[in-house]
């Protein structure tokens, strides 16, 4: 029987998308679930609500809580942690090279989730600007990916268009916020606190 | 030594208030934590945000996110579960009834806490009114409590006051929803799903 499919919704600008994408990979190869990566935009989705930066900046009180707590989380989880600046940092072309990544089934080309990982190290261990092409360039260049090609890749109409496409399904599903989860039924979880629920949701009704 | 203080704050309308109210007194009595109760009002809170109901109702794709988190939390916990409606019920009659409660020291008064935990049953598991006053009635003559002794102790401005001045100080303290933990040291964990890590924290301070 082909494993259930857990769909890790992310946004590279989301700062509890940083634990949640370290810990999926070994919570889900353990329940014996596979993760489906679906990087999108929220600018998009906050945008519909108003907002024109990250709730955490809006309400400032929430916003403290946040970098507290995700303070907390990643000491408990022995992450390092550092606070993007500024906040948030723009998730776009991260998210471009994502999918240029996502779209080789090739194992040999299966570099995409490994970058994902890096990405969030890079802006949330390393204090590095993911917006800027260099830092992309680094991260590609250290997984042995060639990094002038990929770049070009993720700026082509087809790679823009996915991730359109991608934040599109997005809005479609209902999805409000990162990381988000759906299971196979649709069953959606909110939360890096929701992973482990989710996982094992998507266990169960597989 | 005293045993460490953890601060409940909670809102009766408040939905995930409801399961960390009926897990909050034994979590905290086998980690040998004790819980100060302090209920208080969102309303002001959310109105200086900008809004005018809950955020589950300004945002309905979050809204309904909620209610099925809501649901699948409470049966993993096997408490009973129904969506109030209207939601949200105005939580300020238990609120005062609750501080009238609260104030009283002695063992033989010691009412208030398991008020506040049928409260949460009639308004989440039995789809009562808890906004109106033969609810609230209800529930102090099943805890053995005098209903029109108390609902008048709870419309006097002594008690009016006492919950305004709890508001404020929630308020003073950031908090910007419920429930919400802070922990001797100041510590703040927002969040039923933050109640384990409070309880963790109060006990490593103390």
């Amino acid at each position: 029987m082909a494993a259930p499919v857990l769909d890790f919704w992310f946004e590279f600008a989301s700062v509890y998308s940083y634990p949640a994408a370290m810990r999926i990979g070994a919570l889900a190869a353990a329940a014996g679930v596979d993760v489906r990566y679906r990087p999108f935009l929220l600018g998009p989705i906050f945008q519909a609500h108003g907002w024109n930066t990250s709730p955490f900046n809006l309400y400032p009180a929430k916003g403290r809580h946040m970098w507290r707590d995700i303070e907390r989380i990643c000491a408990d989880l022995s992450l390092p942690f550092r606070r993007p600046d500024p906040f948030p940092l723009s998730g776009l072309l991260a998210a471009r090279v994502a999918l240029v990544g996502l779209g080789h089934r090739s194992a040999k080309m299966a570099w995409a989730e490994e970058f994902c990982r890096a990405v969030y190290r890079a802006e949330f261990a390393e204090g590095r600007r993911i917006d800027q092409p260099e830092t992309i360039r680094d991260i590609l260049a250290a997984l042995g990916v060639d990094p002038e090609k990929t770049l070009a890749a993720a700026q082509t109409h087809e790679i823009k268009d996915k991730l359109r496409a991608q934040t599109a399904e997005a809005q479609r599903l209902e999805i409000f916020g990162a990381p988000t989860f759906i299971t196979p039924g649709g069953e959606m979880f909110w939360g890096n606190d929701r992973l482990e629920s989710a996982i094992a949701w998507a266990k169960r009704v597989s």
